[in-house]
């Protein structure tokens, strides 16, 4: 099963493709996508949505997952991190992916064994537990293989094949 | 020029398109974006983003104009508008399409003349200027019109053509 795992920012939004076979999740690709720096909202909007529908072409994920995080955020942040997710699932719908989605506590929960894990804390275990060599990418990108990572590991201890769905 | 008026709403999307020519402003076409009752969260945003770009390729409008309504809603009902928000902004620049975004305050204000007047004077005031019956359809639908109205009388006032921005 390979799982798409995002982030998304209102400036950067990270993925992570983990691949998970009998207990062992390897990392298939991770990264950021990229907006036109001096682009109009709009446009940031169609690079991301772009962006990661040539994520999910070239990778072909079987799931995704994505961070539900609006708590403790001021109200313009949520507006501008939800129009960013409003094109993400977009593109997870039209690529008939089933999306889960996670909360900051849960996915912290899943990598570290703390819900309230510091964001330098999960970065290490993901690279830990991905065997990756430590500080290799952005928070960004470690915080998506996180989310893919916490999908990857609840759906085997559901035992689902991919495409499953609680 | 020919304007697309949108008032997006997390269960229903109001849309106008409103012709203006010689100071005179008529509609050309108004109702709602539909999503499917039953569908999840991600398939209602597909759905709304298509039904706009539907309109759009039928009634091949000039610009667009959107409301910004973020103030005080609770963070859960923001985190929803604007995901739906960001797929309508999508489809606008995929097709090419400025948009200019107003307050509820200054549509309010172009409409009626009052930034604080009610939904129903809104909604009068709406079918006054644009000589519909009253009660013609659904508020938001006269939402969306109010923000197409609000866009022109602000081009026509600038005195710029179609697809000129302030």
């Amino acid at each position: 099963m390979r799982v798409l795992g995002i982030d998304p920012g209102s400036r950067v939004t990270g993925f992570g493709v983990v691949g998970a076979a009998g207990g062992v999740v390897t990392v298939i690709a991770s990264g950021t996508v990229a907006s036109p720096a001096n682009a109009g909202f709009a446009a940031r909007l169609r690079a991301v949505h772009e962006g990661i529908r040539a994520v999910i072409a070239r990778h072909e994920p079987d799931e995704a997952a994505i961070e539900d995080a609006f708590l403790g955020k001021n109200v313009k942040t949520v507006a501008q991190i939800s129009q960013v997710r409003g094109v993400l699932l977009l593109a997870l719908e039209m690529a008939g992916l089933p999306v889960t989605e996670y909360s900051p506590r849960e996915v912290k929960l899943a990598v570290s064994g703390n819900g309230n894990a510091s964001k330098e804390q999960v970065e290490r275990m993901v690279a830990r537990l991905l065997a990756l060599p430590a500080r290799s990418g952005s928070l960004d990108e470690s915080d998506a293989l996180a989310v893919a990572l916490c999908h990857a590991y609840r759906a085997a201890r559901r035992g689902t094949p991919a495409g499953a769905r609680a």
